[in-house]
């Protein structure tokens, strides 16, 4: 498939789901239901750390209506979670947060299982309890998890205490570097806990059939692991366990662990029918997946004109009473801290730490907007105290083709530099400090395309449709309609003559899942395989008919072709039934992982990244002199995408994540007061709406990966990394004002500006 | 795979879907549910063939609770059909039977919907209508499609007025091969309509989405052809369609074809609601397919000494208002009147004809009970005339192996010898007749393993789990048990690390269906082509890590095993996942077609067998001498399996051919008054009970097969094909009498006793 010809992907094509999810139509998990079925609901813990000294569900059982209450002693005590197995569905004699599970009941309205939840009586006896990260490190400090040691564990991890994981990067002499630094720059930084501001709450509706078998029906992004998951905690081999994702309405790294499916399909065991459990905005606001909050202190030696000689830095990450992927994130944060720039000497740590607050997990580019934020308000200060413009010195320091990664891996297809400029251009960099309370701000990042495997079944039906299955799903993105514009273009068909299916455990071929801004990449590049094998098939099946050679066989026009004999794809569907199996393929990709130092990365589950992706934000803002609050006047994204498939839905995603980049700069954050949510609403928790975005100016830039489809590189997760740092240096131009802890609300400036004397 | 050493295959093993079925938790087609659905009902024609007058559906619409109707004016006429397109979803102007659909209703419940149904005005002006076969094929009868030139049709029949396909088959001289005989026999016989009789009526639901797809749950035999009819009549692309069979309570060959779904799609289409259509017994009995009626005409010349000279037979298949499968039918009735026998002059025609009665369909081993009924009727009377005993006048005319076919096909793995001999032996054939009003009856015939393709998708879970994704339905023989024996031997594991998915047709694999004995035999060699490829990805993958050649490696004991090395099932699968897309193989079989003659053959769509079985039925059975009722004291089955997968669901498929087969002989009957059906109800249309059945004593042979797996021959349909003939050799045994008109019922024996002057 040559790049200069191509009739489907690039172009800007109407969504192949997008008609029923426009009109309300889709049927998403949340809206999805079965004949009899009953709601399920879930008693929360009211306190942060206590032991229960009482339980009793006998008034709650008693209510008309109520046809199931289970506390940890009706169900196995399985212990489950990502990097350490640290959780229980329901908690079994002592609570670890505020909104941990106690107990779930189910019955035939939702009004009846709330009534039945304030029902249930209990009692605690306080445990001394842990709230902030480093406190929790200290000697002495109360154990969120008194039995760690027992759980089981990814093996990866260095793990003590309340440290539930530890993770290094290193090379060069970091002390040899400082030595020869001409100035030495200390700071610490501060980030939030962020909702992922999903629209549809998390939803599971479970239901068993005669064999014992379960279906769940699910608004999970992983439905593989939902799925293995599902099995672990419900004692049933894998085989017996079918995730259906009917729909999903957002997920941002909220959805990809268990919700409310384990209560589900426990509720609908016991009850013997189906039951629907969905979340709250309260129960959003206490027990989901938030974004980490982080302690980020850095420790950075320069030369005169500014390269970064020696870079030291640590990111604490807390990640509440359960460890989730906290680990992996505290990991992950560490390349974030690392990139774009080169640097020979470094030294970084990542600790992810206990504490007793609600869990977290891994909301979209996990670790990188608090990483960045650190990295990128550091590069302005230093630039403003060397006197260097802040463009200029990270110009000076960005990676160049060829360099090595901090992995010690080669980086190539590296374009930070075309993004840097072109967003420089696009935002006025010339003038940037345009007027009084108004600035620009810039700030640059890299992130990876994760890999793991997807694989796909592609069927040409007898009419020469295509129909897909996919084992991982849409999310919203429009992933899945890049991917059958690859398919189409491979095929020699329309895009409108592809439909994909809902995600079916049971019969949807593996995928790693859509996570990690791989979906289009790797659903794409399985496609490719796909279309290459019915490429084959085709070519076997017509070349003894044509006697012509199999490989002079093109697939175009929705035909099939060799010289000057064609029939229709719809014939050769039809001839391929009537004599073997159909035109039908099993197309599978996995990334390559690249080579790296193993010396240079410990304890890190992703040491090196693969399909890099590079990009530069820009911002022009002004900052009310009265209430400091900030108006976004023009915001650009120059983002590198390798290729892009379907530039209309690229947009969308770097518009979406630059919203969601401007909430945690701006507004939004899970307020805690101890172990108390303070705003656990979505009156308090302030997202931005509609009305707060600026229009955002995409630069599509496309340096192509050598792993992608037709180049293409991840583009999800980038856009809502650099928005913190970007809006803070800007900020900082408008008014001098530097806040270092997120996120930077109308009260945190016009405070900073009465301690300033104003 | 050796066939001395298996684990799995050949063993009585209970059934993968069993514990669902026999405790009533299996959701069938007819269980299943959508939140906010209609339910639908069809207004049917009271006249057999008439002019549509006035047609008011104001007053149906009308009432609270309707929410469609639909007349022929509210969609488009897309003619549909098997053979012929002549019907359209509702009749437009004419009505061609009683019971021929007019409108359809959609309502919030089905008494509303009953209601609308009734509350429809219509008036009709008659026209001439013709009931019976003969009389339809005299010239000047009134035609029953007076358009029928105009409709698409099968190029492979002819056909011409009411005739809707006329097939012939021939060889020799059978002038000369009279003028030879010894002495010349004609017969003539004739069969009724026989309702397949599944528990479950045809169910529908249909839904369609926001994208303008349209999900079908139906309890159809056929999923992809009821795709691709749907695609027709809703005037859509095929992958716009989703068939979907939760589970089906019996098929038969009664749920080939569009039963209730065309209804309940456009129900759903126009109502923007999901829609539920099910059958009430009197539309099964006036509008379902049921087994066409026949009248069989045989001459036969023979020498002194029995052998067959010369044979001709015409058969005249009743088909009814519309073709669907009748002229297949009558096609299919030659070689059973042709088979198990040799003859070196054979002229047979096999007509099917319009009449204005109910559709007709492919019940179980269609043609085959009606044209062995007239055949093995006709060689006991040949036998008694000649005064050889039947045993021996079959011995010294049947098949021996390598003789020619019907069709000039060479035959291979003949067993009929064996069968009969079996079959004798164990009746105790030496004393035909035990006492008064006592005797015994023995039958033969040939039955084919039908071809078409099968495809499987075969997943094994990171647990060592499998997981079957067929395209083929479970019909209740217990098929997709004996194929996932065949899974379970080739990849070492259990039955029960098994499970099978329901068939969807947007993700299951293409199958040719489940159809004419051919599920076992065609996915279970599906699941060895998936079994091959996957050990060969198995091998791919260790091999490099153990250093050793990969057809070294073989699957045993739930593992990988070369020489010493070993590693679990659970552990390559979860290995393939991290670097692969994880053990997934699509397997695929179909039978090659026998080379035959085409000048012995003319206008039938399966001119030559394949993978052909044998049998033979014994029966011993007394008449009482007042009333004519018949009682079996013992029934015999020799039936040649080539391999039985599974013994014990293969005698169950045995025992209930043979009730099927009884009924057809003694009981059962749609009868018709013109064209009124008089019985159309489950009191009155006598189907054998528990009560009225013997113990069928099953006599499992094994001669294997060429194309089967494991030498496996098809088995589902020979059982209902004896028992008339058997049956009414064996009442003429016991009684004197001949009855040459299905459905012997004690009235007839009692009247012909009466006319003999008993």
């Amino acid at each position: 498939m040559s790049g200069q010809q191509r009739r489907v992907a690039g172009k800007r094509l109407k969504r192949i789901d997008g008609i029923g999810k426009v009109t309300g139509k889709h049927v998403y998990a949340s809206d999805f239901a079965l004949p009899g079925m009953l709601f399920g609901k879930v008693l929360r813990s009211s306190e942060a750390h206590a032991r229960i000294v009482r339980l009793d569900v006998s008034k709650a059982a008693a209510l008309a209506g109520v046809r199931c209450v289970l506390t940890a002693k009706d169900i196995p005590q399985i212990r489950f979670g990502t990097a350490i197995k640290d959780r229980t569905m329901l908690a079994e004699g002592e609570v670890r947060f505020r909104g941990e599970a106690i107990a779930a009941v189910a019955a035939t309205s939702l009004e009846v299982a709330e009534a039945a939840v304030r029902a249930i009586e209990i009692e605690y006896e306080p445990l001394p309890a842990v709230f902030d990260p480093e406190q929790a490190l200290q000697p002495g400090a109360p154990l969120v998890h008194a039995g760690w040691s027992d759980y089981q564990a990814l093996p990866v991890f260095d793990r003590d205490g309340n440290i539930s994981g530890r993770s290094s990067m290193g090379s060069g002499d970091t002390a040899a570097g400082f030595a020869q630094s001409h100035r030495i720059y200390e700071h610490r930084f501060t980030t939030q806990h962020v909702h992922p501001g999903y629209t549809e709450p998390r939803t599971a509706i479970a239901s068993w059939d005669g064999n014992g078998d379960v279906s769940v029906w699910s608004n999970t992004q992983l439905p593989f692991d939902m799925k293995n998951m599902l099995a672990e905690v419900l004692d049933l081999p894998a085989n017996k366990v079918r995730v259906i994702v009917p729909g999903i309405g957002g997920g941002f790294g909220g959805k990809l662990r268990v919700g409310v499916e384990h209560f589900a399909a426990w509720l609908a065991r016991k009850s013997k029918r189906p039951v629907k459990v969905m979340t709250t905005s309260e129960e959003e606001l206490t027990d989901a997946y938030p974004r980490q909050p982080t302690v980020v202190t850095l420790k950075t030696g320069v030369s005169r004109d500014g390269l970064l000689l020696a870079r030291e830095g640590k990111v604490i990450l807390d990640c509440g009473a359960f460890a989730n992927s906290g680990p992996a994130t505290a990991a992950i944060a560490l390349q974030v801290l690392a990139g774009p720039y080169r640097s020979p000497n470094l030294a970084f740590e990542g600790i992810a730490v206990y504490t007793n607050k609600g869990s977290t997990g891994s909301f979209r580019a996990p670790a990188g907007p608090m990483a960045n934020f650190a990295v990128e308000s550091q590069i302005d200060l230093i630039a403003d105290d060397l006197g260097i413009d802040p463009l200029e010195l990270r110009l000076r320091n960005v990676y160049r083709e060829g360099d090595r990664g901090p992995a010690g891996e080669t980086l190539t297809s590296i374009s930070i530099e075309e993004c840097l400029r072109k967003a420089a251009a696009a935002i006025g960099w010339t003038q940037r400090k345009p007027g009084a309370g108004r600035g620009k701000g810039i700030a640059c990042s890299w992130w990876l395309t994760t890999g793991g495997s997807s694989g796909v079944y592609v069927k040409i039906n007898p009419d020469g449709t295509v129909t897909v299955v996919s084992g991982a799903v849409e999310l919203g993105s429009g992933a899945m309609t890049g991917a059958a514009q690859i398919l189409a273009e491979e095929l020699g068909v329309d895009l409108t003559d592809i439909n994909a299916t809902d995600v079916d455990t049971h019969v949807s071929p593996y995928d790693y899942g859509a996570q990690g801004s791989r979906t289009a990449f790797s659903v794409g590049n399985a496609c490719i395989a796909a279309a290459k094998d019915l490429r084959r098939q085709i070519g076997e099946l017509v070349a003894p008919l044509w006697n012509v050679a199999p490989d002079s066989v093109r697939l175009e026009g929705k035909g099939v072709v060799s010289g000057n004999k064609r029939m229709s794809l719809a014939e050769v569907a039809g001839l391929s039934q009537r004599t073997g199996g159909g035109l039908i393929s099993h197309g599978t990709a996995i990334q390559p992982m690249p080579v790296f130092d193993p010396n240079r990365v410990k304890n890190h589950p992703l040491p090196a990244w693969t399909s890099h992706s590079f990009h530069a934000h820009a911002v022009d803002l002004s900052v009310d002199d009265v209430t400091g609050e900030v108006s976004i006047n023009r915001y650009v994204v120059a983002q590198d995408v390798g290729f892009a498939i379907n530039p209309t839905y690229i947009e969308g995603q770097i518009e979406g994540g630059v919203a969601q980049g401007i909430g945690q700069a701006l507004s939004e954050e899970i307020v805690y007061d101890g172990g108390r949510v303070l705003n656990a609403n979505l009156t308090d928790y302030k997202m931005p709406t509609m009305m707060d975005m600026p229009r955002v100016e995409c630069i599509l830039i496309e340096k192509p990966s050598v792993n992608g489809p037709y180049g293409a590189k991840g583009v999800g997760e980038p856009p809502c990394i650099q928005p913190p740092a970007a809006i803070a240096n800007a900020i900082a131009v408008a008014t001098g004002i530097r806040v270092q802890a997120l996120p930077i609300t109308a009260e945190k400036i016009a405070l900073a500006r009465l301690k300033d004397g104003d």
